[in-house]
Protein backbone atom coordinates (compact mmCIF):
# COMPACT_ATOMS: atom_id res chain seq x y z
CA UNK A 1 0.00 0.00 0.00
CA UNK A 2 0.48 3.74 -0.53
CA UNK A 3 0.19 5.73 2.42
CA UNK A 4 0.52 9.32 2.35
CA UNK A 5 0.28 12.01 5.56
CA UNK A 6 -0.20 15.52 4.27
CA UNK A 7 0.71 17.94 6.60
CA UNK A 8 0.48 21.88 6.29
CA UNK A 9 4.36 22.18 5.28
CA UNK A 10 5.07 18.73 4.01
CA UNK A 11 3.79 15.83 2.27
CA UNK A 12 5.08 12.43 3.22
CA UNK A 13 4.90 9.44 1.14
CA UNK A 14 5.61 6.04 1.40
CA UNK A 15 5.54 2.09 0.65
CA UNK A 16 4.20 0.03 4.28
CA UNK A 17 3.64 -3.88 4.10
CA UNK A 18 0.53 -5.17 6.01
CA UNK A 19 2.71 -5.39 8.76
CA UNK A 20 3.17 -1.76 9.48
CA UNK A 21 6.98 -1.40 7.97
CA UNK A 22 7.36 1.38 5.84
CA UNK A 23 9.66 0.09 2.92
CA UNK A 24 10.43 3.00 1.19
CA UNK A 25 9.46 6.95 1.40
CA UNK A 26 9.26 9.97 -0.04
CA UNK A 27 9.05 13.69 0.92
CA UNK A 28 8.17 16.74 -0.46
CA UNK A 29 6.95 20.50 0.38
CA UNK A 30 3.22 20.77 0.42
CA UNK A 31 2.21 23.26 -2.68
CA UNK A 32 -0.55 25.54 -0.99
CA UNK A 33 -0.13 27.82 -3.56
CA UNK A 34 -3.27 26.69 -5.37
CA UNK A 35 -5.72 23.37 -5.63
CA UNK A 36 -4.21 22.10 -8.68
CA UNK A 37 -0.80 22.35 -7.49
CA UNK A 38 -1.74 20.79 -3.98
CA UNK A 39 -3.23 17.75 -6.31
CA UNK A 40 -0.64 17.58 -8.84
CA UNK A 41 1.80 17.42 -5.70
CA UNK A 42 0.09 14.35 -3.78
CA UNK A 43 -0.15 12.84 -7.02
CA UNK A 44 3.61 13.15 -7.44
CA UNK A 45 4.64 11.79 -4.19
CA UNK A 46 2.54 8.76 -4.82
CA UNK A 47 4.12 8.36 -8.05
CA UNK A 48 7.35 8.91 -6.42
CA UNK A 49 6.76 5.92 -4.18
CA UNK A 50 5.72 3.60 -7.00
CA UNK A 51 2.20 3.35 -7.67
CA UNK A 52 2.21 0.61 -9.73
CA UNK A 53 3.15 -1.26 -7.44
CA UNK A 54 0.48 -1.35 -5.34
CA UNK A 55 -3.24 -2.56 -4.60
CA UNK A 56 -4.27 0.96 -2.83
CA UNK A 57 -4.06 4.01 -1.76
CA UNK A 58 -4.60 5.83 1.63
CA UNK A 59 -4.67 9.71 2.19
CA UNK A 60 -4.67 11.58 5.48
CA UNK A 61 -5.21 14.95 5.66
CA UNK A 62 -4.94 17.69 7.94
CA UNK A 63 -9.08 18.59 7.75
CA UNK A 64 -12.17 17.28 8.83
CA UNK A 65 -13.36 14.61 6.31
CA UNK A 66 -16.81 13.80 4.69
CA UNK A 67 -16.68 10.52 4.08
CA UNK A 68 -20.44 11.01 2.10
CA UNK A 69 -18.34 12.31 -0.90
CA UNK A 70 -14.52 11.73 0.50
CA UNK A 71 -13.65 15.77 0.57
CA UNK A 72 -11.76 17.56 3.06
CA UNK A 73 -14.06 20.24 5.02
CA UNK A 74 -12.55 23.10 7.01
CA UNK A 75 -9.09 23.37 5.82
CA UNK A 76 -7.54 26.31 7.20
CA UNK A 77 -4.09 26.45 5.24
CA UNK A 78 -4.34 23.94 3.02
CA UNK A 79 -6.62 24.48 -0.48
CA UNK A 80 -8.59 21.54 -0.61
CA UNK A 81 -11.94 23.16 -0.21
CA UNK A 82 -13.80 21.98 -3.27
CA UNK A 83 -12.72 18.63 -4.66
CA UNK A 84 -13.74 14.73 -3.88
CA UNK A 85 -10.08 14.03 -2.74
CA UNK A 86 -11.13 9.51 -3.13
CA UNK A 87 -12.89 10.13 -6.37
CA UNK A 88 -10.19 12.50 -7.96
CA UNK A 89 -7.26 9.74 -7.10
CA UNK A 90 -9.37 7.23 -7.49
CA UNK A 91 -9.79 7.75 -10.99
CA UNK A 92 -6.14 9.44 -11.55
CA UNK A 93 -4.59 6.34 -10.28
CA UNK A 94 -7.50 3.47 -11.07
CA UNK A 95 -7.02 1.68 -7.66
CA UNK A 96 -8.82 2.13 -4.68
CA UNK A 97 -8.40 5.55 -2.36
CA UNK A 98 -8.95 6.19 1.33
CA UNK A 99 -9.32 9.81 2.66
CA UNK A 100 -8.95 9.91 6.47
CA UNK A 101 -8.20 13.07 9.23
CA UNK A 102 -4.23 12.68 9.82
CA UNK A 103 -5.19 12.45 13.79
CA UNK A 104 -7.46 9.02 12.80
CA UNK A 105 -5.12 7.71 10.72
CA UNK A 106 -2.35 7.99 13.30
CA UNK A 107 -4.70 6.10 15.99
CA UNK A 108 -5.60 3.67 13.78
CA UNK A 109 -1.56 2.85 13.61
CA UNK A 110 -1.05 3.17 17.61
CA UNK A 111 -4.01 0.83 17.91
CA UNK A 112 -2.50 -1.49 15.01
CA UNK A 113 1.03 -1.47 15.74
CA UNK A 114 1.82 1.23 18.83
CA UNK A 115 0.83 2.24 21.66
CA UNK A 116 -2.79 0.82 21.60
CA UNK A 117 -1.75 -2.25 20.43
CA UNK A 118 -4.11 -5.02 22.26
CA UNK A 119 -6.62 -2.75 23.18
CA UNK A 120 -10.52 -2.35 22.01
CA UNK A 121 -10.96 1.04 23.56
CA UNK A 122 -8.44 4.15 23.07
CA UNK A 123 -8.61 7.73 22.52
CA UNK A 124 -5.63 9.24 20.87
CA UNK A 125 -4.80 13.12 21.01
CA UNK A 126 -2.14 14.45 18.88
CA UNK A 127 -0.44 17.64 20.06
CA UNK A 128 0.67 20.04 18.13
CA UNK A 129 -0.16 23.75 16.92
CA UNK A 130 -3.53 22.32 17.16
CA UNK A 131 -5.42 19.18 18.95
CA UNK A 132 -6.30 16.57 16.78
CA UNK A 133 -8.17 13.08 17.75
CA UNK A 134 -8.77 9.47 17.04
CA UNK A 135 -11.34 7.11 18.30
CA UNK A 136 -11.00 3.23 18.58
CA UNK A 137 -14.45 1.76 19.72
CA UNK A 138 -15.34 -1.42 20.37
CA UNK A 139 -12.11 -2.22 18.17
CA UNK A 140 -12.75 -0.19 15.34
CA UNK A 141 -11.93 3.19 13.74
CA UNK A 142 -14.67 5.34 15.17
CA UNK A 143 -15.96 7.94 12.39
CA UNK A 144 -19.66 9.10 13.46
CA UNK A 145 -22.63 9.71 10.73
CA UNK A 146 -20.32 11.00 8.01
CA UNK A 147 -17.02 11.04 9.13
CA UNK A 148 -16.73 13.97 10.89
CA UNK A 149 -16.29 12.47 14.23
CA UNK A 150 -13.39 12.56 17.04
CA UNK A 151 -12.71 16.46 16.71
CA UNK A 152 -10.90 15.97 20.61
CA UNK A 153 -9.19 19.40 20.19
CA UNK A 154 -13.15 21.38 19.40
CA UNK A 155 -14.67 20.45 23.13
CA UNK A 156 -15.11 23.57 25.24
CA UNK A 157 -13.16 23.70 28.20
CA UNK A 158 -14.22 26.81 29.66
CA UNK A 159 -17.50 27.42 28.18
CA UNK A 160 -16.68 31.79 28.67
CA UNK A 161 -13.47 31.03 27.56
CA UNK A 162 -11.24 32.76 24.67
CA UNK A 163 -11.89 32.59 21.19
CA UNK A 164 -10.77 29.55 19.05
CA UNK A 165 -8.44 29.15 16.14
CA UNK A 166 -7.97 29.41 12.43
CA UNK A 167 -11.52 28.65 10.94
CA UNK A 168 -13.21 27.61 14.28
CA UNK A 169 -16.00 30.01 15.82
CA UNK A 170 -15.74 28.39 19.05
CA UNK A 171 -14.65 29.72 22.28
CA UNK A 172 -13.02 28.04 25.13
CA UNK A 173 -12.13 24.53 22.93
CA UNK A 174 -9.57 22.58 24.40
CA UNK A 175 -7.48 23.33 21.02
CA UNK A 176 -6.74 26.80 21.92
CA UNK A 177 -6.12 26.20 25.72
CA UNK A 178 -3.70 23.47 25.45
CA UNK A 179 -1.88 23.19 22.41
CA UNK A 180 1.53 23.83 21.45
CA UNK A 181 0.05 27.47 19.96
CA UNK A 182 -1.25 27.53 23.64
CA UNK A 183 2.51 26.92 24.98
CA UNK A 184 3.57 29.52 22.43
CA UNK A 185 1.55 32.20 23.55
CA UNK A 186 2.35 31.80 27.22
CA UNK A 187 6.16 31.84 26.01
CA UNK A 188 5.05 35.18 24.27
CA UNK A 189 3.73 36.71 27.48
CA UNK A 190 6.58 35.41 29.59
CA UNK A 191 9.15 36.48 27.08
CA UNK A 192 7.80 38.96 24.71
CA UNK A 193 7.51 38.65 21.04
CA UNK A 194 9.89 36.44 19.93
CA UNK A 195 8.97 33.57 23.04
CA UNK A 196 8.14 30.22 21.73
CA UNK A 197 6.76 26.72 22.90
CA UNK A 198 10.73 25.74 22.66
CA UNK A 199 11.98 28.12 24.71
CA UNK A 200 9.26 27.85 27.82
CA UNK A 201 9.98 24.53 27.54
CA UNK A 202 13.72 24.29 27.84
CA UNK A 203 13.27 27.30 30.76
CA UNK A 204 10.58 24.85 32.27
CA UNK A 205 13.07 22.40 32.41
CA UNK A 206 16.03 24.12 33.49
CA UNK A 207 13.48 25.04 37.02
CA UNK A 208 12.29 28.30 35.98
CA UNK A 209 9.24 29.09 37.88
CA UNK A 210 7.15 31.16 35.72
CA UNK A 211 7.86 28.76 33.08
CA UNK A 212 7.12 26.08 35.38
CA UNK A 213 3.78 27.63 36.44
CA UNK A 214 2.25 28.34 32.75
CA UNK A 215 3.16 24.91 31.35
CA UNK A 216 1.82 23.62 34.15
CA UNK A 217 -1.19 25.47 34.01
CA UNK A 218 -1.50 24.51 30.00
CA UNK A 219 -0.79 20.85 31.51
CA UNK A 220 -4.53 20.95 34.08
CA UNK A 221 -6.06 22.20 31.07
CA UNK A 222 -4.55 19.43 29.06
CA UNK A 223 -5.75 16.84 32.03
CA UNK A 224 -9.58 18.32 32.29
CA UNK A 225 -9.96 17.54 28.74
CA UNK A 226 -8.41 14.21 29.08
CA UNK A 227 -10.41 13.38 32.17
CA UNK A 228 -13.55 14.56 29.91
CA UNK A 229 -12.66 11.50 27.74
CA UNK A 230 -12.08 9.28 30.58
CA UNK A 231 -15.71 9.62 31.48
CA UNK A 232 -17.07 9.94 28.41
CA UNK A 233 -15.40 6.90 26.88
CA UNK A 234 -14.00 4.78 29.73
CA UNK A 235 -11.42 3.68 27.43
CA UNK A 236 -8.09 1.15 28.43
CA UNK A 237 -5.93 3.98 26.96
CA UNK A 238 -5.44 7.21 26.25
CA UNK A 239 -2.11 7.94 23.82
CA UNK A 240 -0.89 11.00 23.51
CA UNK A 241 1.00 11.85 20.13
CA UNK A 242 2.38 14.77 18.01
CA UNK A 243 5.30 16.82 18.13
CA UNK A 244 4.20 19.32 21.86
CA UNK A 245 3.03 15.53 23.45
CA UNK A 246 7.40 15.39 23.16
CA UNK A 247 7.70 17.54 26.10
CA UNK A 248 6.80 14.86 28.40
CA UNK A 249 6.30 14.30 32.29
CA UNK A 250 6.47 18.72 32.66
CA UNK A 251 3.39 18.13 30.64
CA UNK A 252 2.05 14.41 32.02
CA UNK A 253 2.18 14.69 35.06
CA UNK A 254 0.23 17.77 36.26
CA UNK A 255 -2.47 16.42 33.61
CA UNK A 256 -2.53 12.90 35.26
CA UNK A 257 -3.05 15.02 38.94
CA UNK A 258 -6.27 16.68 37.11
CA UNK A 259 -7.38 13.51 35.66
CA UNK A 260 -7.51 11.20 38.87
CA UNK A 261 -9.46 14.67 40.48
CA UNK A 262 -11.90 14.39 37.47
CA UNK A 263 -12.07 11.17 36.48
CA UNK A 264 -14.95 9.06 37.82
CA UNK A 265 -14.30 5.56 39.34
CA UNK A 266 -14.32 3.12 37.87
CA UNK A 267 -12.91 4.55 34.60
CA UNK A 268 -10.16 6.62 36.39
CA UNK A 269 -8.48 3.79 38.16
CA UNK A 270 -8.09 1.64 34.82
CA UNK A 271 -6.84 3.99 32.63
CA UNK A 272 -3.42 4.27 30.99
CA UNK A 273 -2.10 7.19 29.66
CA UNK A 274 1.14 6.92 27.66
CA UNK A 275 3.11 8.58 25.19
CA UNK A 276 2.50 7.60 21.53
CA UNK A 277 5.34 5.28 19.71
CA UNK A 278 5.53 5.11 16.25
CA UNK A 279 6.81 8.90 16.21
CA UNK A 280 5.98 11.23 13.15
CA UNK A 281 5.83 7.99 10.55
CA UNK A 282 2.13 7.32 12.71
CA UNK A 283 0.37 8.81 10.08
CA UNK A 284 2.18 7.94 6.68
CA UNK A 285 1.42 4.12 8.49
CA UNK A 286 -2.41 4.94 9.46
CA UNK A 287 -2.77 6.20 5.78
CA UNK A 288 -1.48 2.82 4.62
CA UNK A 289 -4.01 0.88 6.60
CA UNK A 290 -7.11 2.93 5.22
CA UNK A 291 -5.79 1.97 2.33
CA UNK A 292 -6.01 -1.31 3.10
CA UNK A 293 -9.22 -0.88 4.57
CA UNK A 294 -10.32 0.70 1.09
CA UNK A 295 -8.71 -2.52 -0.76
CA UNK A 296 -11.42 -4.57 1.27
CA UNK A 297 -14.18 -2.58 0.57
CA UNK A 298 -13.42 -2.55 -3.39
CA UNK B 1 -39.54 -9.52 29.92
CA UNK B 2 -39.52 -7.33 33.19
CA UNK B 3 -37.61 -4.50 33.59
CA UNK B 4 -36.95 -2.50 36.58
CA UNK B 5 -35.78 1.09 37.18
CA UNK B 6 -34.11 2.00 40.16
CA UNK B 7 -34.70 5.80 41.02
CA UNK B 8 -33.56 7.42 44.40
CA UNK B 9 -37.33 7.56 45.43
CA UNK B 10 -38.91 5.08 43.91
CA UNK B 11 -38.94 1.33 42.44
CA UNK B 12 -40.81 0.91 38.79
CA UNK B 13 -40.86 -1.89 37.54
CA UNK B 14 -43.27 -3.44 34.45
CA UNK B 15 -43.48 -6.24 32.09
CA UNK B 16 -42.75 -5.29 29.01
CA UNK B 17 -42.92 -7.26 25.37
CA UNK B 18 -40.20 -7.01 22.47
CA UNK B 19 -42.29 -3.97 21.18
CA UNK B 20 -41.51 -2.40 24.19
CA UNK B 21 -45.05 -2.08 25.14
CA UNK B 22 -45.51 -1.76 28.79
CA UNK B 23 -48.22 -4.58 29.70
CA UNK B 24 -48.31 -4.25 33.75
CA UNK B 25 -46.41 -1.86 36.06
CA UNK B 26 -45.89 -1.88 39.72
CA UNK B 27 -44.19 1.43 41.71
CA UNK B 28 -43.00 1.04 45.37
CA UNK B 29 -40.83 3.43 47.54
CA UNK B 30 -37.33 2.82 47.41
CA UNK B 31 -36.06 1.92 50.50
CA UNK B 32 -32.79 3.62 51.79
CA UNK B 33 -32.55 2.45 55.17
CA UNK B 34 -30.01 -0.20 54.17
CA UNK B 35 -28.56 -2.71 51.46
CA UNK B 36 -30.40 -5.43 52.67
CA UNK B 37 -34.07 -3.85 52.18
CA UNK B 38 -33.37 -2.39 48.99
CA UNK B 39 -32.00 -5.58 47.66
CA UNK B 40 -35.82 -6.85 48.99
CA UNK B 41 -37.53 -3.78 47.88
CA UNK B 42 -35.83 -5.11 44.21
CA UNK B 43 -36.91 -8.31 44.31
CA UNK B 44 -40.51 -7.45 46.15
CA UNK B 45 -41.50 -5.49 42.80
CA UNK B 46 -39.94 -7.87 40.66
CA UNK B 47 -42.23 -10.55 42.08
CA UNK B 48 -45.21 -7.73 41.83
CA UNK B 49 -45.03 -7.50 38.25
CA UNK B 50 -44.92 -11.32 37.90
CA UNK B 51 -41.54 -13.36 37.66
CA UNK B 52 -42.70 -16.34 36.93
CA UNK B 53 -44.26 -15.41 33.42
CA UNK B 54 -40.85 -13.85 32.25
CA UNK B 55 -37.21 -15.39 30.69
CA UNK B 56 -34.96 -12.45 32.02
CA UNK B 57 -34.72 -9.05 34.19
CA UNK B 58 -33.12 -6.34 33.54
CA UNK B 59 -32.48 -3.70 36.14
CA UNK B 60 -31.71 0.46 35.53
CA UNK B 61 -29.68 1.63 38.22
CA UNK B 62 -28.53 5.36 38.94
CA UNK B 63 -25.26 4.93 39.31
CA UNK B 64 -21.88 3.76 37.52
CA UNK B 65 -21.95 0.22 36.44
CA UNK B 66 -18.93 -2.11 36.79
CA UNK B 67 -19.69 -5.21 33.93
CA UNK B 68 -16.95 -6.84 34.95
CA UNK B 69 -19.04 -7.94 38.19
CA UNK B 70 -22.58 -6.42 37.60
CA UNK B 71 -21.87 -3.81 40.31
CA UNK B 72 -23.26 -0.31 41.43
CA UNK B 73 -20.47 1.47 41.85
CA UNK B 74 -20.20 5.32 43.39
CA UNK B 75 -24.03 5.17 44.40
CA UNK B 76 -24.37 8.12 46.48
CA UNK B 77 -27.89 7.83 48.20
CA UNK B 78 -28.34 4.46 47.25
CA UNK B 79 -26.32 1.80 49.49
CA UNK B 80 -25.20 -0.66 47.05
CA UNK B 81 -21.56 -0.29 47.16
CA UNK B 82 -20.44 -3.72 47.83
CA UNK B 83 -22.83 -6.21 46.10
CA UNK B 84 -22.89 -7.64 42.41
CA UNK B 85 -26.30 -6.73 41.65
CA UNK B 86 -26.69 -8.98 38.30
CA UNK B 87 -25.49 -12.15 40.24
CA UNK B 88 -27.20 -11.33 43.55
CA UNK B 89 -30.48 -11.25 41.40
CA UNK B 90 -29.33 -13.80 39.07
CA UNK B 91 -29.32 -16.74 41.54
CA UNK B 92 -32.24 -15.38 43.34
CA UNK B 93 -34.52 -15.76 40.60
CA UNK B 94 -32.95 -18.19 38.50
CA UNK B 95 -33.42 -16.07 35.70
CA UNK B 96 -30.48 -14.30 33.03
CA UNK B 97 -30.47 -10.99 34.47
CA UNK B 98 -28.63 -7.52 33.01
CA UNK B 99 -27.41 -4.47 35.12
CA UNK B 100 -27.19 -1.26 33.37
CA UNK B 101 -27.03 2.29 34.16
CA UNK B 102 -29.92 3.87 34.12
CA UNK B 103 -29.67 6.63 31.64
CA UNK B 104 -27.81 3.93 29.74
CA UNK B 105 -30.81 2.32 29.55
CA UNK B 106 -33.40 5.40 28.74
CA UNK B 107 -30.65 5.99 25.51
CA UNK B 108 -31.56 2.21 24.44
CA UNK B 109 -35.05 2.87 24.69
CA UNK B 110 -35.18 6.29 23.30
CA UNK B 111 -33.39 4.11 20.12
CA UNK B 112 -35.18 1.42 19.75
CA UNK B 113 -38.75 2.94 19.93
CA UNK B 114 -38.39 6.61 20.80
CA UNK B 115 -36.90 10.15 19.42
CA UNK B 116 -34.03 8.17 18.03
CA UNK B 117 -35.02 5.29 16.17
CA UNK B 118 -33.75 4.52 12.92
CA UNK B 119 -30.48 6.29 13.72
CA UNK B 120 -27.07 4.40 13.67
CA UNK B 121 -24.98 7.38 16.24
CA UNK B 122 -27.17 9.01 19.30
CA UNK B 123 -26.20 10.87 22.30
CA UNK B 124 -28.80 10.96 24.78
CA UNK B 125 -28.67 13.29 28.01
CA UNK B 126 -30.98 12.99 31.03
CA UNK B 127 -31.29 16.36 32.68
CA UNK B 128 -32.67 16.29 36.36
CA UNK B 129 -31.29 16.79 39.73
CA UNK B 130 -28.41 15.21 37.87
CA UNK B 131 -27.09 14.92 34.45
CA UNK B 132 -26.91 11.30 32.91
CA UNK B 133 -26.05 10.12 29.37
CA UNK B 134 -26.02 7.46 26.92
CA UNK B 135 -24.36 6.31 23.76
CA UNK B 136 -25.50 4.69 20.96
CA UNK B 137 -22.38 4.72 18.60
CA UNK B 138 -22.23 2.60 15.17
CA UNK B 139 -25.85 1.02 16.28
CA UNK B 140 -25.01 -0.76 19.92
CA UNK B 141 -24.96 0.97 23.32
CA UNK B 142 -21.69 2.02 23.74
CA UNK B 143 -20.31 0.96 27.17
CA UNK B 144 -16.41 0.84 26.88
CA UNK B 145 -13.99 -1.25 28.58
CA UNK B 146 -15.96 -2.17 31.77
CA UNK B 147 -19.41 -0.57 31.45
CA UNK B 148 -18.66 2.75 32.81
CA UNK B 149 -18.97 4.60 29.72
CA UNK B 150 -20.92 7.91 28.63
CA UNK B 151 -21.20 9.74 32.50
CA UNK B 152 -21.42 12.54 30.09
CA UNK B 153 -22.58 14.67 32.90
CA UNK B 154 -19.25 14.71 33.65
CA UNK B 155 -17.25 16.53 31.58
CA UNK B 156 -15.42 19.29 32.21
CA UNK B 157 -16.69 22.93 30.96
CA UNK B 158 -15.19 25.28 33.03
CA UNK B 159 -11.71 23.83 33.93
CA UNK B 160 -11.15 26.16 37.30
CA UNK B 161 -14.59 25.75 37.74
CA UNK B 162 -16.81 25.50 41.03
CA UNK B 163 -16.71 21.49 42.42
CA UNK B 164 -19.33 18.84 41.12
CA UNK B 165 -21.88 17.49 43.05
CA UNK B 166 -22.21 13.63 44.95
CA UNK B 167 -19.27 11.90 45.87
CA UNK B 168 -17.63 13.46 42.62
CA UNK B 169 -14.55 15.39 43.22
CA UNK B 170 -14.69 17.16 39.71
CA UNK B 171 -14.93 21.18 39.15
CA UNK B 172 -16.88 22.72 36.15
CA UNK B 173 -18.33 19.81 35.58
CA UNK B 174 -21.54 19.81 33.15
CA UNK B 175 -24.18 18.66 35.78
CA UNK B 176 -23.07 20.96 37.94
CA UNK B 177 -23.76 23.83 36.15
CA UNK B 178 -26.37 22.78 33.70
CA UNK B 179 -28.59 20.50 35.62
CA UNK B 180 -31.73 20.91 37.28
CA UNK B 181 -29.99 21.32 40.63
CA UNK B 182 -28.08 24.54 38.70
CA UNK B 183 -31.91 25.91 38.31
CA UNK B 184 -32.50 25.42 41.48
CA UNK B 185 -28.93 26.92 43.19
CA UNK B 186 -29.98 30.13 40.32
CA UNK B 187 -33.54 30.02 42.49
CA UNK B 188 -32.12 30.51 45.65
CA UNK B 189 -29.72 33.32 44.19
CA UNK B 190 -32.67 34.59 43.03
CA UNK B 191 -35.55 34.26 45.56
CA UNK B 192 -34.17 33.52 48.45
CA UNK B 193 -33.56 29.72 50.27
CA UNK B 194 -36.81 28.62 49.24
CA UNK B 195 -36.26 29.24 45.74
CA UNK B 196 -36.89 26.23 43.58
CA UNK B 197 -35.96 25.42 39.60
CA UNK B 198 -40.11 25.61 39.14
CA UNK B 199 -40.04 28.87 40.42
CA UNK B 200 -37.20 29.80 37.94
CA UNK B 201 -38.71 27.90 35.00
CA UNK B 202 -42.27 29.83 35.95
CA UNK B 203 -41.25 33.15 36.50
CA UNK B 204 -38.92 32.89 32.88
CA UNK B 205 -42.18 31.86 31.28
CA UNK B 206 -43.69 34.83 32.19
CA UNK B 207 -40.82 36.66 30.84
CA UNK B 208 -39.09 38.17 34.06
CA UNK B 209 -35.80 38.88 32.66
CA UNK B 210 -33.81 37.90 35.66
CA UNK B 211 -35.30 34.59 35.33
CA UNK B 212 -34.77 34.44 31.19
CA UNK B 213 -31.54 35.56 31.84
CA UNK B 214 -30.47 33.00 34.74
CA UNK B 215 -32.29 30.07 32.67
CA UNK B 216 -30.51 31.32 29.50
CA UNK B 217 -26.94 31.05 31.06
CA UNK B 218 -27.44 27.17 32.05
CA UNK B 219 -29.11 26.19 28.85
CA UNK B 220 -26.09 28.16 27.22
CA UNK B 221 -23.69 26.21 29.08
CA UNK B 222 -25.72 23.07 28.19
CA UNK B 223 -24.94 24.46 24.65
CA UNK B 224 -21.34 23.64 25.35
CA UNK B 225 -21.43 20.28 26.49
CA UNK B 226 -23.87 19.55 23.31
CA UNK B 227 -21.67 21.06 21.23
CA UNK B 228 -19.04 19.00 22.60
CA UNK B 229 -20.73 15.92 22.21
CA UNK B 230 -21.12 16.81 18.54
CA UNK B 231 -17.80 17.33 17.48
CA UNK B 232 -16.74 14.29 19.82
CA UNK B 233 -19.12 11.94 18.11
CA UNK B 234 -21.04 13.51 14.61
CA UNK B 235 -23.88 12.13 15.94
CA UNK B 236 -27.37 12.15 14.02
CA UNK B 237 -28.81 12.68 16.94
CA UNK B 238 -29.05 14.43 20.61
CA UNK B 239 -31.93 13.58 22.82
CA UNK B 240 -32.68 15.32 25.30
CA UNK B 241 -34.35 13.62 28.24
CA UNK B 242 -35.64 13.69 31.73
CA UNK B 243 -37.72 15.57 34.17
CA UNK B 244 -35.64 19.24 33.19
CA UNK B 245 -35.77 18.38 29.63
CA UNK B 246 -39.56 19.36 29.97
CA UNK B 247 -38.76 22.96 30.26
CA UNK B 248 -38.70 23.03 26.36
CA UNK B 249 -37.68 25.64 24.51
CA UNK B 250 -36.38 28.25 27.61
CA UNK B 251 -33.72 25.53 27.48
CA UNK B 252 -33.58 24.17 24.05
CA UNK B 253 -33.22 27.52 21.91
CA UNK B 254 -30.28 28.92 24.10
CA UNK B 255 -28.59 25.53 24.01
CA UNK B 256 -28.94 25.71 20.00
CA UNK B 257 -27.57 28.89 19.38
CA UNK B 258 -24.48 27.82 21.00
CA UNK B 259 -24.55 24.51 19.36
CA UNK B 260 -24.48 26.62 16.09
CA UNK B 261 -21.44 28.59 16.96
CA UNK B 262 -19.32 25.50 18.71
CA UNK B 263 -20.08 22.53 16.61
CA UNK B 264 -17.41 21.94 13.56
CA UNK B 265 -19.23 21.61 10.35
CA UNK B 266 -20.35 19.31 8.87
CA UNK B 267 -21.15 17.73 12.43
CA UNK B 268 -22.81 20.85 13.41
CA UNK B 269 -24.88 21.44 10.46
CA UNK B 270 -26.10 17.97 10.25
CA UNK B 271 -27.09 17.67 13.82
CA UNK B 272 -30.75 17.25 15.07
CA UNK B 273 -31.38 18.05 18.94
CA UNK B 274 -35.00 17.00 19.53
CA UNK B 275 -36.78 16.49 23.24
CA UNK B 276 -37.21 12.69 24.11
CA UNK B 277 -40.27 10.95 23.27
CA UNK B 278 -40.72 8.04 25.77
CA UNK B 279 -41.19 10.26 29.31
CA UNK B 280 -40.29 8.79 32.18
CA UNK B 281 -41.33 4.65 30.82
CA UNK B 282 -37.51 5.04 28.95
CA UNK B 283 -36.09 3.67 32.38
CA UNK B 284 -38.50 0.60 32.70
CA UNK B 285 -38.75 0.01 28.64
CA UNK B 286 -34.71 0.45 28.75
CA UNK B 287 -34.30 -1.92 31.46
CA UNK B 288 -36.37 -4.86 29.90
CA UNK B 289 -34.35 -3.87 26.38
CA UNK B 290 -31.28 -4.90 28.46
CA UNK B 291 -33.02 -8.08 29.99
CA UNK B 292 -33.39 -9.35 26.82
CA UNK B 293 -29.78 -8.71 25.83
CA UNK B 294 -29.08 -11.15 28.70
CA UNK B 295 -31.28 -13.63 27.41
CA UNK B 296 -29.49 -13.79 24.19
CA UNK B 297 -26.14 -13.91 25.71
CA UNK B 298 -27.40 -16.60 27.93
Amino acid sequence: MIGVDLGGTKILAGLVDREGNVLRRHERPTPTASQAELLEGLAGAVDAVGRREVAAVGVGVPSTVDQRDGSAVASVNIPLADVSLRSHFASRFDLPVGIENDANAAALAEWTFGAGRGTRHMVMLTLGTGIGGGLILDGRLYRGAVGAAAELGHIVIDHDGIPCQGACTGRGHLEVLASGTAADAAATELYGPSGTSEQLVERARAGETAAVAALGGLARRLGSGIASFVNIFNPEIVVLGGGFASVGELLFAPAREVVAREARPPSGETVRIVPAELGNEAGLVGAALVAFEALDAA
